[in-house]
This record gives C-alpha cells, structure tokens and sequence, in this order.
C-alpha cells in the first residue's frame, strides 16, 4: 500500500520531506498476541442508516453519516478475522450521559449531553458478543478512566489493532496511550471514520509519524491472520 | 481574534461547517486559578540559534527550526504574566534518553534516541526558575507516568495554559488529557510550535473544536491578568 | 477523641513510639470543599440483616455481617451532613462480576466471582439519591480505572470523608491515592469496617500515620458543617 | 512454610477462620517471566550501619534499623537469581524532596521533607547496575506517577517479585496496583521490612489475604529458577 495517497490533497510533500528529515514514520510491527479495539461504534456515530453528512447530523449531532458506514464494513472484515483466531475483542464505548458527566465536555460540545438513549446502541453488524469486554468510557481514550490495561495485562496483549471514531477524537486519542504504555499499535487507516477528510487525512498522518502503523484492511486482516499461526504453531499463553 | 485565519489555507469552509453543525467548538471559558506548562522548550526542539527547518534538523532530528523561535518570544509574554501574578508554572520535559526507555518510542523515532546531552537543556530566555515544578517525563502527555495531577491538585489550580511543542505531539496528548480530568485548557496559538506548518494547524482545529479554547498569547496574557486582578479581589486558596 | 483507643490491644505502646520517634501521624486538615465517599455499602458487605460474622459470611462470602451494620448507621450521620451542606457525595462500588473481570482477583478470592445480583444493590438506609456520582469499579482504590479524579477536579474538591468498606481493603486503597493526588483526606473509624476486628485497627493506625486524618463520626460531622459554614460566608465555587 | 508463622502474635486462629471462611488468600501462582521491584532500598531506609531502631531514627527519620539490613541480605539472594536468569530488575526509589514535593506527604510527616542527600544513595549491596530501570517517584505506589507500567508492557511481563520498604508503605501500595493492573504477585515476607513488628506482620497478612502470593526467600529464588528454566526451554518472547 502506497501510505501517501491515505493523506493526498492535504498533506503536502513539504510536510512529508520534513518528518523524513526528521527519522518519523518507521514501521513498529506486529507482536504475537493481538487485541481488537472496537471504539464507539454506536449509532449515534453513524445514524441508523447511511445517509449524508449534513443530513445525517440532523438525526445525531455526534454522527459521522455515510463515512462512517463505510468504516463499518471494514471493521466487519477485521472482526471476523479476530473472532476466527480467537484472540479478544474490547469495545471502549460512550455511556449514556448523565448530568454529573457534563465537566468541560458540556462546555465545549453542548449538544453532546442530549444525544437520545436508542444513539448508544452498538452497530448491530458489529456489535459484541458473549466474552468481549465492555468498557463504558465518559473521556476521549479508551485508557482514561476505564481498567483497559489491566485488561490487556490479564490478556497477555503486546498489539492492539484500533478501529472506530472518531480518527481525531476517540481513537487517537486511545492511540496515544496505547503508545505511551509500550503497546504495538495498528490502525486500518479505512475502518476509522470522522466527520471532516481534512481531519481525517491528517490525524492519520500524525498517527503513522508518531505513534502507530497505519495499514488498510486487507493488511490488518492478513497481519492478524499471521499473528493467528505462529501463534498455533507456538502458544504464547493460555488465557485465562 | 478571528479563529479561522489560525488554520486558513487547510481547513476548509465545509470542514468548518460540519464541525458547527454538530455543535463543536464552544468556549469553555477560564476558571479561577491556572497554571502555566512550559512543554519541551529545551534546545533539542528549537536548535540552538534560529534556523530554517531543514537546517536545523540537522543539528538536532527533533528541532522545529526557526518557527520554534518564534513561539518562544511568545511563551515569554505568558510566562511573565504568570510570574508577575505569582501563579505556579511546571514545566514537563523529556530527559535524556537511555536505552532501557526505547520502548516503541524507539522503534517508531529511531533518532530520537541519539540526541546529544546539550540538547536536553531548557531554552535560556524561558527556563525555569527556583521554585518552579520540573516534570521530567517519558512519554508525550505531560500527565503520563509524572505527578503533574498531583502537583496541580495540592495548587488548587483549575485552568491549565498550555505552551511548548510539538503542537501534534505533546502539546496535544497533554491537552487531551487535561480536558479528560476536567482541567480548562487554554492554547495561544503562537506560544505552541511544530514542523510542519499542516499538520500544526489543523491540531490547532482539531483542539479548538474539541478541547481546549485556542486564543493568541495576547489574549493569554489578558486572561491571565484578569485572573490575577479577581484573584487579589478574592483569594481562592492560600498556597500550601 | 483519644485515638490510641482506636487501635488498642493491637498496636502496642513501642509500635506508637516509634511513629512518634520518625515524626509521623500529624494531622493534615481539612480544606474547603469536601466530597464525600460511600465505598461498596452494598448488602454483599454487609448482609440483608445484621447477623454474626460466621452466619453472615454464609449468606454472601463477602459479608462483614453486623459490625457492618453498626458502621452503616455512622454513614448515615455523615452522609446526612453532606446532603445538608450539599457537598457532594460519590458512590464507588462493585458492578456484578463477569467472566471477564476474574483477573488476579478470581484467583485469589474465587468466590467473589459468585455473589448473587442482590448482594450489588445499594444499602437501602444510606443509598444514592439523584444527583449523587456513580462509580463502577473493578479493582480496590475507587480511584483505579474510573474517571474519579475527573470528577473531584470538576467540583473543584480539596478533602475527601473516606467511609464504607473494607478498613483494609478498598477504603485504604483509596485513602492511599487520595493522599497521592494530594487531597486532604478525613476518616471516621466508626463509618468503616471489615471482617477482622485486628486487621481493621492495625489498619487504621496505618492510615492515621501515613495518610489520613482518622476522626470519630462526630468529629467528621462537626468538620463538614464548619466547612459549609465557612463556605456560606465566602463561597470558593459555584458547581457547574 | 507454614505461612501462619510470619504473622503469629499479631493475626489470632478467629481472625484466620474468618478469612478462611470468606474464601480469601488462594494463590496466584507465578506466570512466566518476572520482574523484580527493588523498592527504597536506600541508606534512608536501612541507616549507614544496622542499629537498633530507635539508635537508627536519629540517623534518619525513615530508617527501620537493623530489621532492614536483615532484609538486604535476602534481597541480595533475590537479586543474584533474577541477574543470573536474565530477568529485569526495577528500582522504584525516593528523590531527593524539593519544597514543592511537599503536599499531603509534607503535612503528614513534616520530617521527611528534610532527609540529608546521603539518605537519598542506594544500599550499595543490593546497588542498580547498567541497564537496570532506575523510577524516581513521589508517591507511595511505584506505580503513581511513574511510566513503571510501560516499562512491564515493554518487558512482556506477567510476574512482580517485591521486596524493600516499607511494608505497609510502599511494597503495600505498590502490590495492590500491580494486582489491579492484574500482574501476579510475589512477596518474599523477609525481603521486606518495617519500623514495627505487629504493623510488617498485620501487613503481610492482608497482602496474603487478598493481592499477593506471600512465600519466604528460599521460596522466592526457587521460583525465579523454576521460570527461568521453563523460558530457556521455551523463550516466551525475546526484550526488545
């Protein structure tokens, strides 16, 4: 995969030529036993039904409308690729939000408080099942306030494959922590989504520089599929 | 101030409009009693004169070259604000590197690992002073792996101004996780510096609609002085 | 209050002198804006009925049995002081437990995976109203893997009344990150309790030397009105 | 061993028989590759020469006297089996305190603030060499406000063997994170060491009883040749 073309029309080769000067960008790899965060894909992020930006704002003020959608498909193919190798799945989701839950969130994002309770439902074509974690979260990381890591620690996890939304929000966020506690970061540039491509495009950009590998799906799942036979081959660890 | 000429030229009009429709970007407004981060102002991200960016990362991988100059006079202005009002500055930094903190920090930035020990000293026009809190820290968020939390709880501090570099690096993650403890977050867009013009501006957006309320360090100073003037009107909380 | 009563027939006079000759256990004072937590006041720790401790522990494995109930009555003094003053009071407590959650945890003490559904409820007599922060939590300190901090630092907290269970276990986990966050923390040893009458004094004496203010009920009651007194004449905050 | 020694005179057959009839205190067993925590094992901590205690104190305020030189000795013989396996070792330790480190800390035990920089070298028997990670911290937990954790991910491991001091201080707080974080572990009873008898023993009890596998040195060196052996037939994962 050519990575330019993920963040073409903005990045500029100026900026690229930089942080190559600068020794940015190397790939992490993979490590043996991966983990799939699924981050807020609930249908307050997308709508109940693929629909344009503009239009579908009216419907969730949080949603992403048909971007989304497409991101969703995508994370249908990694999931299934976790679900068939057995490693786990976590979904870090928004809970309902309560008035104690306001703090500088409701300052900044008001309309963020009101969003109606059938918007936190998990996108059914993705949605958990029976021995995935849960994990209810009121901050942007998956980390912030939530037993994530001790979850991964429990697990064995030295790689964590991150999908969801927002790119600019929830999953760099997470990103960054997961980063910062030594984990191996892996992010399918399309089974992410947000509201703005300019955004979109750059965090992207920033996520491949610093902290993460950014790959497409097809990369993700053959990667996990890999993981899955080396660790056949030679189990790292049982669970739990 | 007009907040749209800070990211002209990258973000678009319908970037703006989307973040508007959904209900982004309020202001949150300051709160009584804030602190100044001075974040990895050392000459290792701003060389040690100024000097065009390609230059300049020759001295150093991880100096922003002559932008970061720039921004320095600016983090001047606050930081003397700060001072002549008395109210706490901490000033996160990275140490110097050894090989057991390699991590995925060195996988990712090979270079970064290698930064002569010159580099790691504060930039002498706004280095710290005695009395002042040193965070030596590992990792991007100035609140991971350090106390910071604990230094601003014991200052009953509310309202964090945040300076330094990079704007995508640091300063970000370090924003974000103020927003996530409740803390007020206030950028100047001119005291924060990064190496690529793109990708400074659109994290400046990105901040702006989400996190923290971006202002120039004009506006900074005012509000730090309005805060010292109701301050000395009302003491909120003798230092410990 | 003599508070070598406390910890009497367990900590012996030599163990106090040498506290006393290392200059620890001053008092630390308690600020101007408390918040109060009620930690796992839930019937899994104290039983549906004031009983003995060994016909307690039958009903739920977890049960304190009535020295829990004796403790709940103190609770109740202290909460109804809050409620008056309107300080806040938080709630952190155990969520059902799920096959996920064991960790090192099921390990140990594998019958705490089993507790029934009606051991969670909230004890009726000193019970959450609206308003009031719930706090799930899956590991002992109430401040470990859940958004607490964000919580204290949006009210613009300064002390924290410690109360609930277990003396040795989450109270003193969450008394000892309290005290790392720098909040002033107060304890009445009659609103705490556990399953060891030895293991509940040693443990206070611990927590009175290192961390805490331990107090009687009384004492806590007399602080919360002198400190909403004070914070009537010159109010520090308004809540958000 | 008869683990009921180690607390005998302190902890009654009552209170045993309750923790027994909750359920409490089932090991844990040890994972596969361990790390071991050498914690405040500093002159401050032990004194220049052993004395007895109240002799130690006026050397330093945190010393324990002679009971901690008898713990060195057993954390030489820890130390020497994980250095011959080729297992990490960690050293959380005190900086020296600035005034600005005071907070509740300095309110609590006015004398520590004040110990001469010599208190702060470590006990050179049991000395960090190249290439061991050496944690300045704050606060009690050698996870508070460190990267400790980022460190484990990094090292893959599973297991913490914990000596130094104090018991009910530091070793305390940091075994009961690093059983929230979910790592297994392990306290050798004579490795570490306290300023009172019946606090040290009342200590080891609860660790026993609820967050920790509590053997004696022999038992401990046992185990890190037992996984050693088990790592060099099957090399879980190599260090980075």
């Amino acid at each position: 995969m050519d990575r330019s073309a993920i963040w073409q029309g903005v990045i500029t080769a100026d900026d690229e030529a930089r942080y190559a000067a600068a020794g940015f960008g190397q790939p992490v790899g993979a490590g043996r036993r991966p983990a799939l965060l699924v981050i807020d894909v609930q249908y307050r992020t997308v709508g109940t039904r693929p629909a344009p930006f503009f239009e579908a704002v009216k419907e969730f003020p949080t949603s992403c409308g048909a971007a989304g959608w497409a991101a969703v498909d995508n994370i249908g193919h990694v999931l299934r690729a976790f679900r068939q190798a057995g490693f786990p799945v976590l979904y870090p989701h928004v809970a309902p939000k309560l008035r104690t839950d306001a703090g500088r969130l409701g300052s900044k994002i008001p309309g963020i408080m009101d969003v109606p309770e059938a918007g936190y439902r998990f996108v059914e074509d993705v949605a958990p099942i029976e021995g995935d974690v849960l994990l209810p979260k009121k901050h942007p990381s998956a980390f912030f306030g939530t037993p994530l890591v001790s979850h991964l620690v429990d697990l064995g996890i030295d790689t964590l494959v991150i999908t969801g939304c927002t790119t600019s929000g929830c999953v760099r966020a997470s990103a960054v922590d997961a980063f910062a506690y030594n984990f191996r970061v892996v992010i399918p540039h399309d089974a992410v989504y947000d509201r703005s491509q300019t955004v979109h495009k750059v965090n992207l950009f920033d996520l491949a520089q610093k902290y993460a590998d950014v790959v497409d799906t097809a990369e993700a799942v053959d990667l996990v599929h890999a993981m899955a036979g080396a660790s056949a081959a030679a189990p790292v660890r049982e669970q739990q």
